[in-house]
């Protein structure tokens, strides 16, 4: 069964320089009307730099949002124009001076689908070479290496708290391990 | 090193039923000032209902946002005062028909701190017993099962493009083989 929801009115309410806020008028499928508060994002990209030796460059940094510090993998929001494999050469390269020979895309998820479009591209980057950061000017980033063993403890305990992060560790031992049967 | 940003002035954008948007003015290390567009959000639950052999229940429902149907672990958002346990039970009861004697807490992640504050808590739920669905007078829902390994080929090839999803079903898998060991 098909439960698509036909727009009557769509309302802005912001527009602004990392999203846009809507409000759409629905029709149900009992045709009655309900309100959906929309959050518009360009979408994103975050990257799983690993080594030879499966160590996982994760960034430490502060966000507004939840008034504290928090480990994620590198990320960033596509800019207008620009493909998901070049965002994150970019993203990868400003925030921890890595470039990569080789990127694998891995998948594309949606991080709130409840209410939000974001939706993240994976990518594993490999064959790494490490560089000079360039973070953006409002950007204060502290770069961070760890073991792969190390990662899926610390999501089992709860010390890695970004979902993103989560899916792109257990994905990548998902995809080694795998490999190894 | 510590990278708090301070706020200067916050100004609240738009209030609605899901969520609240706001401008924070910060200031930065450096002391130069940026802009921080927020979403405030309540907070929601995600529960993984897996049967004894192994079955997971997943709800198909259409998303406004993304403008398609999408499957998703059972989830909702939490109410004014609501615990996020009895926030679970109420929302796998309404959204599937489903209760269960066994709820274990699981983990809590952030599903986009750059810009929005949702953290979404995860439970498991066991020993389950099937019922009548009573979702809200604007959600449509179905109800599917599937197995486990069902589900993770899925997440490898990008069938399952809801994050919390994603994560629910690693996590799953994650505490299934550690208890293997």
């Amino acid at each position: 069964m098909s439960y698509i929801e036909r727009t009557m009115k769509s309302e802005k309410v912001y527009e602004g320089k990392v999203l846009n806020l809507r409000i759409d008028t629905v029709e149900l499928p009992d045709k009655k009307y309900s309100k959906r508060e929309i959050v518009e994002h360009p979408g994103a990209v975050c990257i799983v730099p690993i080594t030879s030796d499966n160590k996982i460059y994760l960034v430490n940094q502060y966000r507004k949002s939840i008034d504290k510090e928090i480990l994620e993998l590198p990320a960033g929001k596509i800019e207008i124009g620009e493909e998901p494999k070049e965002c994150a050469i970019r993203e990868l390269k400003e925030e921890t001076g890595l470039t990569a020979n080789k990127y694998e895309y891995m998948t594309e998820f949606y991080t709130s689908p409840g209410f939000c479009n974001e939706k993240i591209h994976l990518f594993f980057a490999r064959e790494l070479e490490e560089g000079i950061a360039t973070p953006d000017i409002d950007e204060y980033i502290d770069v961070k290496t760890y073991s792969l063993d190390e990662l899926l403890h610390m999501i089992q305990i709860g010390e890695i708290s970004d979902g993103k992060t989560i899916i792109g560790i257990q994905m990548i031992n998902a995809t080694f391990a795998s490999k190894n049967e």
